[in-house]
């Protein structure tokens, strides 16, 4: 089966619309380093999102990165920043991570951000890595049950090993890399496994089981169509998230209401 | 087999060497919120241990600990700053953790430690966590090998499986908790344990197998006595870390290291 992610998406709307009712419009500014066509075309459906959700949005190409986010962080017309990926050679995604004001840091990559999720203390936190926990708990009870992470991304495979870890959560992880050994007899035996390794139709039949749940992370373009880490056809053996429209679709959302966030965070209510 | 630390101190040391060749005499300053029997033991034994390595050494009862570590943070006198625990009710451990100045920070508590952590940046990092680590990495080469992790602590579990994500490190990590079903079979099939739970002598023969390493981080007291959260006797079947005498000889090593390491982050080669 698909796993349909509109409910998810739902939740995290209801949360806009009451953030929406106790303050006024903000702003979202998203920079980037480059305009290709791809970047472009991400940039071009964030402002349609942004539109839905009544958000104020603008984009700008950034000569001078660092420069940009010191000078936004303190530009009080901005509430909330999203750095486009990737970043030209010359810039670090780690010194963008040390600079970004964490009150603005819609997408959780902050210094001060990452801390919170470890002491568990968080407000923003890395956000397709909460969209990915968000829908595998929407879907599964996941106390006392097994789920094997392929992937150790900044992004997403490391912080959803520390979602996961978090009390009340008590899920048992494995975390799987390329040099794993035995990895099938891993994520066969898992109650759900999560894939975010960026591997174009990696988890095939033989990775899965009956009724296991799937979190398809990646997003890979594969002669002109986008397919995610798992090949859709084991939709017969398992539940899988759709690439597009599975985790991409809520963390739009999330991405959106942590806008919100930041408009009362940086103002007040 | 009992496992011996003896040649992960004598490294630390080396870089003690190394660091105290480069650098004046270093003052670490120790602040306690109750000066209690088990406390004072551990302050006197920091006491000698810093004395054995030429630090300057002081501990100070506070009675406004967030006051305290505001001040001693800008104090130039003093080069590294150690918070004894458990704290009074009143204070919090993450309320620690984001004020400390992470310069002086020899415990890799800070907010910016921890973030730098997580990014493979790391200067200071949870020092039990190293030192777990470290025993770990001198006794088996870990790529490719099953790592079974119990517990999930800020200061010990957590930490540890953000290390072990490291690239370059490449085990492939099982993490339990007390939800976790099948605990015995998970364990029996690493190559490695890992135990930090904090419950004496849990991890029984029938938890292990022939061969594994097992790191033992517990300290608990038991009729008196200081015991691990292993039992002793699962040396007659595979290589366990000695309580006391393991992690915790390597971990107050590292802490004196990380005195001469702040030294020359604030002063200067």
């Amino acid at each position: 089966m698909v796993i349909d992610v509109e409910n998810t998406v739902k939740e995290v709307e209801k949360e806009i619309e009451y953030l929406k009712s106790k303050t006024e419009k903000p702003k979202l500014l998203s920079l980037t380093t480059k305009l290709n066509g791809s970047i472009k075309a991400y940039l071009n459906s964030q402002a349609e999102i942004a539109k839905k959700y009544g958000i104020d949005f603008e984009y700008i190409k950034s000569d001078n990165l660092y420069e940009d986010i010191k000078k936004y962080n303190k530009d009080i017309s901005v509430d909330a920043l999203f750095i486009a990926k990737p970043l030209k050679k010359d810039y670090d995604d780690k010194q963008v991570a040390k600079l970004i004001n964490p009150k603005k840091d819609i997408e959780g990559i902050s210094y001060h951000n990452i801390a919170a999720m470890f002491y568990e203390d968080e407000y923003f936190i890395p956000c397709t890595a909460e969209s990915a926990v968000k829908i595998l708990e929407d879907n599964l009870n996941i106390t006392g049950k097994k789920i094997a992470l392929m992937g150790r991304s900044y992004t997403v495979g490391k912080p959803i090993s520390i979602l996961l870890q978090k009390k009340g959560r008590d899920a048992t992880l494995t975390l799987i890399n390329s040099k794993t050994k035995g990895q099938k007899e891993i994520t066969k035996s898992a109650d759900a496994i999560i894939i975010a390794i960026g591997i174009a139709e990696y988890l095939n039949e033989d990775f899965v089981s009956k009724g296991q749940k799937v979190i398809d992370v990646g997003i890979n373009v594969e002669n002109g169509k986008l397919v995610g880490d798992a090949k859709k056809t084991i939709s017969k053996i398992c539940d899988v998230t759709p690439v597009p429209g599975g985790v991409g679709n809520v963390t739009s959302t999330i991405l959106m209401r942590n806008v919100y966030r930041a408009k009362i965070l940086n103002r007040g209510f």
